[in-house]
């Protein structure tokens, strides 16, 4: 691992970083009193996730928000709070407020209002502004147009809308509120930074703290523009080394580049410039929200993928033919089974059926009198031991949702036993409820055979990447 | 609507599709006396769906199954049935079977058993004599490795695997049993054809029961090979100017050809001509089983996309711009707003913001002090009204999802209204149990911004075909 204290430039951008996303103590300048669904309350977000650190809210109308109690001003706050949150809906007063946070001692501050260089040209000129005030204050900007950070370490959010959070090893890094809300079927946010549109604080800045963090083992980026090319790439190829990067470049076409310059004010870049650079930084790219989602479980989840070749074992044929075809999309190859994995699978199968790969468990299990569990255990060890099978996609679910539990429950030793992964394909018939059923028992499950197969890809992408540069 | 009474080639193909898919009676041959979820029990199947015809299991060992008498043999049942199904795992005895049920009058036999042409040499020696006697016999075969036929609307199904099915206006043709279990968010089942081998029964004879069925309005089909080229093309091209025909052809890589072949016996031919082929039919392409059913949700559901021209209105600026690059993908494009509807979004938004497509709802409710729902009606409204706008992606979901239902309640009557498709994105942070109680009450929801968008490219596509071929 690098040297985290050290950092370029002079500055100290990690304990900056720091004091945002493990802030011990935070105002909410501007706090509102309403609560409820609809009340976009800061305050009791924190307390719902049960923030460990102090909360000031900042009110001069009342004396307490749902019994925390206020302070009139921010200069008011007995000590330096970490951390100022100023989520007002009236651009025009944040210059003022940002130099109140200042004068108080606040050297971070949050900036949700909307309306900078996202809006229009006073909105630009209002946004340099705010920077000048915090360069001139010593002080760090994240945002204008930010959720700003969380962290379920310590049931942190400056997020005013309602969002999951789990102690997971996945940092985010965002310039859209859409990456607070979890994902469908995992909770993808153990730490976040939305960095809005990055006035001050960018991605460089963010994938810093990432880099060093040690309950971070996975990262998540959401890319619209990428001004600091050159430094970011360093930082990227630096963090790459050491824990997998994921990001899904957004804009990526003409029209979609014109509505970023209007929702954070990023210039995006010509995208496949942007793809081709962030590949040669060890960056794993992703199409859409889902493959981020399989992504962060996969490499949390899965042992290495150190190969290319892939076992292949199905309850259908039909699902089996899917598999493969979604190898071969995804630069993946079904693996030459040895003679003698061949002649295991072989005494469990009809005389008329020749084993290959994919291994078709329903004949098997039709004429072995074997249980679909016990057909699939007895496939998935015949692949697994065999040395030219890198990993497996395993497609298995209803009407075998019961033997699919008891196959479940082996995969985890399976998977620690032979260090290689089983990607689980719960094919047709499955729902996200049984899904999360069968993801407690710890195996990794997708919803299609695409999704199974490309978080195999990705992961044989990574150890590639870490191998060539090793060298 | 062609006329459905006269067939090619003489036979009467459709006579014979209606007794397999509407049989009034059924011969299980060889029915189990075993019962609970491993024990592959048609009878038990059939008794749970309710089926509305007679059933006549055929087991010389036992008096009854679950209450319902059985005959020894199938020349003791007191009619012969529409249709026999056997299911036996011995190949060998299916000869005898086949020829015993045409002795005892029956025109229609299922057969289950794999290793014929799915097996080795002499499994395909086996299918021919099969195929031999029921000619002779002037009976059709469906399979064999069939799971035969299901049909919600009589409770009908031949599956010994237990599955979902529902009275939706969805006609299914296979090649994997697959397709038998029910879609994840949608049980795309009303009837199903699962022609397996293909050894009699193929796509042009299947396809020829739905053409003529008024319960189907969309036909799905899981296509591993083609053997009927042309008969398939006049018979999809016919068909499809009737009826949206949504297609997944699989084995479009070397390596899943080959496994075809030892699935169904199928030879698949070159993938790319076969797409283009399908393609100039009408038949709308797919690459996964979620988007086939999107297609199903959707062409049931919305009305048609009668350009390409969206409007998108979303509560987060990144979710619109995630949009854009969907449409962008496929073949869309983002509707240029008229004046008139600029300047009523602009009423409700603040200043700074210009109004533009996407519509970013947020800044509009911050400012506008409306809440979530009213803003998206407004927002709804405006675009559907807007002449320049042929389809709408609306991007909305948690946190909001109390407002979104509002939204939903409002939904199918907008489109009525307007006669243009509204599709839903229920971006990040929703789940499937979420995205059924929107559903329910009548927006077809999408998982996904790329699933949102692909749903309403391919209604357009749809609208291109029949718009060219009614020339």
């Amino acid at each position: 691992m690098s040297d985290c204290r050290v950092d370029q430039g002079g500055t100290d951008c990690l304990a900056d970083m720091k004091r945002f996303v493990e802030a011990a103590s935070i105002a909410i300048v501007g706090a509102t009193r309403q609560t409820g669904s609809s009340s976009f309350n800061i305050v009791e977000r924190l307390l719902s996730h049960g923030y460990t650190g102090s909360i000031y809210p900042v009110n001069p109308n009342t004396p307490e928000i749902l019994g925390v109690p206020t302070y009139p001003r921010v200069g008011d706050i007995p000590e330096p709070p970490d951390m100022a949150v100023i989520p007002l809906w009236e651009r025009a007063e944040v210059p003022r407020l940002v130099r109140e946070c200042i004068d108080a001692g606040v050297k971070n501050i949050i900036v949700v209002t909307q309306g900078f260089a996202d809006g229009d040209a006073e909105g630009k000129v209002l946004q340099k502004e705010i920077l000048r005030i915090a360069r001139e204050g010593g002080a760090r900007i994240l945002g204008p147009n930010s959720l700003g950070v969380a962290n379920a370490f310590i049931g942190l959010t400056t997020s005013f809308l309602p969002h999951k959070m789990d102690r997971v090893a996945v940092g985010v890094i965002c310039q859209s509120g859409v990456f607070f809300l979890h994902m469908r079927t995992f909770t993808a946010l153990g730490k976040a930074i939305d960095i809005g549109n990055g006035a001050d604080i960018h991605f460089v800045e963010a994938l810093r703290y990432y880099e060093c963090d040690p309950d971070t083992k996975v990262i998540l980026l959401h890319i619209e523009g990428l001004p600091q090319g050159r430094r970011f790439m360093e930082a990227a190829l630096r963090t790459s080394l050491q824990k997998p990067i994921v990001a899904l470049k957004v804009a990526r076409h003409s029209e979609a580049v014109r509505a970023v310059e209007s929702h954070t004010g990023s210039l995006s870049g010509r995208d496949e410039i942007v793809r081709v650079a962030l590949k040669q930084c060890g960056v794993l790219l992703v199409n859409d929200i889902g493959e981020m989602e399989d992504l962060a479980k996969a490499f949390l989840r899965l042992p290495p993928m150190r190969g290319r070749r892939v076992g292949i074992i199905s309850v259908s044929g039909g699902a089996g033919v899917m598999v493969l075809d979604a190898c071969q999309d995804h630069g993946l190859r079904p693996a030459e089974l040895t003679d003698e994995t061949r002649r295991r699978l072989q005494e469990l199968s009809p005389k008329w059926m020749k084993v290959a790969n994919p291994v078709d468990m329903w004949p098997l299990t039709a004429y072995s009198g074997l249980s679909v569990s016990a057909t699939a255990l007895a496939g998935l060890k015949a692949l697994l031991e065999d040395a030219g099978v890198d990993g497996v996609v395993l497609a298995l679910a209803t009407p075998f949702f019961e033997e699919a539990l008891n196959v479940a429950d082996a995969v985890p030793d399976l998977m620690r036993a032979y260090s290689k992964p089983i990607s689980w394909w719960t094919f047709t018939g499955s729902d996200e409820e049984k899904d999360a059923a069968l993801e407690k028992r710890g195996p990794v499950v997708f919803q299609s055979a695409r999704r199974a197969t490309r978080a195999l890809a990705k992961l044989a992408d990574y150890e590639d990447f870490r191998r060539e540069h090793s060298r």
